[in-house]
C-alpha cells in the first residue's frame, strides 16, 4: 500500500481522479485536461468530500486558464470558471478553491497552478496533522494495545485527497501496529460506509467488518469497540457537531458504554459564526434515497420518508475534537475557546507531500 | 379497512395466507390444502413472526391429518407432521403449534381442527388485549392529543395473525383518532419496516413516513416523537428485552429525549428461565444480508460483516412492558415479578374473533 494514494491530483498537465460513483464495483481513474469533462464529473458526484472538492475547484480553474488565457480571452475564461463553480453550487469548498486560483489570474498560468497545488498541499498537510494527532491521542486514551475502532460514512482519501480525517487516524494506527479491527457502519441511505470505506480499508490492508448502522450503539455497549472516530460537516463555536446522520446515535452508545467518542476535522470545519448546534439547519434530502436501495424500490409506491442528511451531536457527548491545529479534550474540561491552535508544522514533515505523482 | 385482516387463516378446508416475500411488490395470497406446498412456503419465509408461525404449525398439522388419517396411516401422518416442523427448526412457536394439534390426534379430525383454531384464536385474543391495554397506556402517559409514534421492524398482523403487537397498539390509537403519524424505521438488513410495516400502515390508512434506522435516536432527541412502541423476541425474568437490532439505540434515544419507551409482547414471550439479558445468546446471521441486497453486492467482494440479528435493551431503559395479561410500569417502580397477570378476557370481547372469514 502506497500511503500517498490521492483521490484527485494534477499529473503531467491533467487532472487525474478516481471515479467514486464506480466504487466499490471497480477502480476507474478519470484523466482529462478538458473543462466540460471535469464539470460533468463534478456534477455526477465522481468527486465528493469538502477537501477533495476544494482541490477539484482549484484544479478546475487551472484547466480553465489552460484552455482560455485570462489575459487575452477573459470572457471565455470567466465562463469556464463559472461552469466549474456551478457544477455543485452549495459546495462552499469548491467555490473557495476556484476563488483562490482566480485571484492569481493576473500573475500568469504558473502562478495559478502554484496556487492550486498549494490548495492541494494544504489539505494534505492538514490530514497528516490530524492523523498523527488523532493516533497519538487514542494511544494515550486507550493504552498500549491493538484498538478496535468504529467509524461511520467515508472520511478517507476519497473525501479528503490523501489520508483523510477519521480514516487518516485509523491508517496511522494501522501503520504503527496499534489497530486490531475497524467496524465500519454501512451509512444508509447512500451507503458510503459499505461502498467507499470498506474499499479504502481493504486497499490499506486494515482488518475490518461492515455493520448495519443500528447495530453500532449496541456493539458499543458490549465491550466490542475501544473508540468511535468520525469526521464532521460543521462544528459550532461551542463544539456541537453536525455530521452524517447516525453520528448522534453512536455518541449515545459510546457514552453509555464508557467509550471515547472522537471527532476529527480540519480547522476550516469550525464555524465561529454559529454559536451552537441549535442554529444549524438540517437538510432533508427527500424520500427517494430512503424508499429505494441501490436503485431498487424497497417500500410500497407512494411511501413518504423523512431523510435528514445529518444530525447534531451536542458538545457534551463529544470527548475530544482533533483538528490539524489542536486537540480539544472536552473529557478533561477543555473547550474550543480555551485551547489555542498550534501551527500544523509542529506535527508533520511537509517535505514528502510535494510529490505530485502520488496516485500513480 | 377491515380490522379483521388476518395474515394466515383456515377457510373452507384450506390454509390461506399472504405471501410476505412478495410484499411490498404486490399482494399475493396463497391458498392450499397440500402439505408439501405449505412446507415449501414456510421454508422460504412466506410466513414469519412467532404468533403467525404457531398458527402455521397448527394448521399444517391439520392438513397432514386431512391427507393421511393418523389412525389408519400413522407413519405417513407422522412424516407429514415432521416435514412441517422441520421447515423452520429453530422456530419454537411452529413446533408448539404442531404439538398442540398432534396431541389431539387420537380424538379425530374435528378435535384436531378445533385445537388449531384455538391456537389461532388465542393468538388473536392476545393481540386484541395488548392493543387495547397499550393504547390506554399511551393516552394515559402522553395525554389527550394526537400522538407521533416511532416503531421498528414489523409487528402487525403479518407477524401476529391479526392486529399484531406494537402495530396493534398503533391501530387502536388510529381507530380512536389519537394518532398523528407513525415514523417507521426501515430495519436493516432485511428491511421489514420498509417492506412490511409501511404496507400494513398504508392498508390501515395510518399516516406514516419511513426513516433510516440511524435517524431514529436523533429524531427522538428533537421533539419529533411522543413515544417509541415496539415488540419483543424474548423478555428475560428481570425485564431485559431481546428485540430486532436497533431497538437498543432507540431506547438510548428515548431516554435522552425523555420519551416513553414501551415494549408490547404476549406473555408467552416472557422467559422465566432466563434471569437477565446477559444470558441471552445473540445469533449472528452471517455477512451476506449486510453486504448485498436483493442479490446485488453493495460492498467490495470479500467484505466481511458482523450481523447480530437482535440486541438486548436493559430493563432500566424500558419504561413499560405491555402484555396480554398486564401492564408493568418500570417508570413507576413496578417489575415483572411484582405485577400479577390478569385474565385476557378482562380487556377484550372475544365473541367477534371466531369469524374465520376475516381475510377475504
Amino acid at each position: 500500500m502506497n500511503s500517498f494514494f490521492r483521490s484527485i491530483d494534477w499529473i503531467d498537465g491533467a487532472v487525474v481522479m478516481i471515479d467514486q460513483t464506480r466504487l466499490a464495483g471497480g477502480e476507474v481513474w478519470l484523466e482529462s485536461s478538458d473543462v466540460p469533462e471535469r464539470v460533468s464529473a463534478l456534477r455526477r458526484l465522481a468527486v465528493r468530500g469538502a477537501p477533495s472538492l476544494g482541490v477539484a475547484g482549484a484544479l478546475g480553474a487551472v484547466l480553465a486558464a489552460a484552455a482560455h488565457d485570462p489575459e487575452t480571452d477573459p470572457a471565455r475564461f470567466a465562463a469556464a470558471v463559472q461552469a466549474v463553480r456551478a457544477a455543485r453550487p452549495t459546495a462552499v469548498n469548491l467555490s473557495h478553491g476556484v476563488d483562490r486560483v482566480v485571484g492569481r489570474s493576473g500573475e500568469g498560468f504558473e502562478a495559478m497552478l502554484k496556487e492550486a497545488l498549494s490548495v492541494r498541499d494544504e489539505e494534505i498537510a492538514a490530514c497528516h496533522a490530524m492523523a498523527t494527532r488523532g493516533a497519538d491521542l487514542l494511544i494515550t486514551m486507550c493504552g498500549d494495545r491493538p484498538l478496535r475502532v468504529m467509524t461511520v460514512c467515508n472520511t478517507g482519501a476519497l473525501a479528503a485527497v490523501e489520508k483523510g480525517t477519521a480514516l487518516g487516524v485509523i491508517e496511522v494506527l494501522h501503520e504503527r501496529g496499534r489497530l486490531s479491527e475497524v467496524l465500519a457502519l454501512e451509512t444508509r441511505p447512500l451507503l458510503q460506509g459499505a461502498r467507499l470505506t470498506t474499499w479504502e480499508l481493504a486497499r490499506l490492508g486494515v482488518p475490518h467488518r461492515l455493520v448495519v448502522d443500528s447495530a453500532g450503539p449496541f456493539l458499543l455497549s458490549r465491550e466490542q469497540v475501544d473508540a468511535v472516530v468520525l469526521g464532521a460537516d460543521r462544528i459550532a463555536a461551542n463544539g456541537d457537531t453536525a455530521n452524517k446522520i447516525g453520528s448522534f446515535s453512536l455518541a449515545l452508545g459510546a457514552r453509555h458504554g464508557g467509550i471515547p467518542f472522537v471527532v476529527v476535522a480540519p480547522e476550516s470545519t469550525i464555524d465561529r459564526a454559529t454559536p451552537s448546534g441549535a442554529r444549524i439547519e438540517i437538510e432533508d434530502r427527500g424520500p427517494d434515497e430512503v424508499t429505494s436501495f441501490a436503485g431498487i424500490p424497497i417500500a410500497p409506491g407512494g411511501t413518504d420518508a423523512l431523510n435528514p442528511a445529518f444530525d447534531i451531536t451536542p458538545a457534551g457527548l463529544i470527548d475530544v475534537i482533533v483538528t490539524d491545529g489542536r486537540v480539544v479534550r472536552h473529557d478533561l474540561g477543555e473547550a474550543l475557546d480555551t485551547v489555542l491552535r498550534e501551527p500544523a508544522s509542529a506535527h508533520i514533515d511537509t517535505t514528502s507531500i510535494n510529490d505530485s505523482g502520488g496516485n500513480a
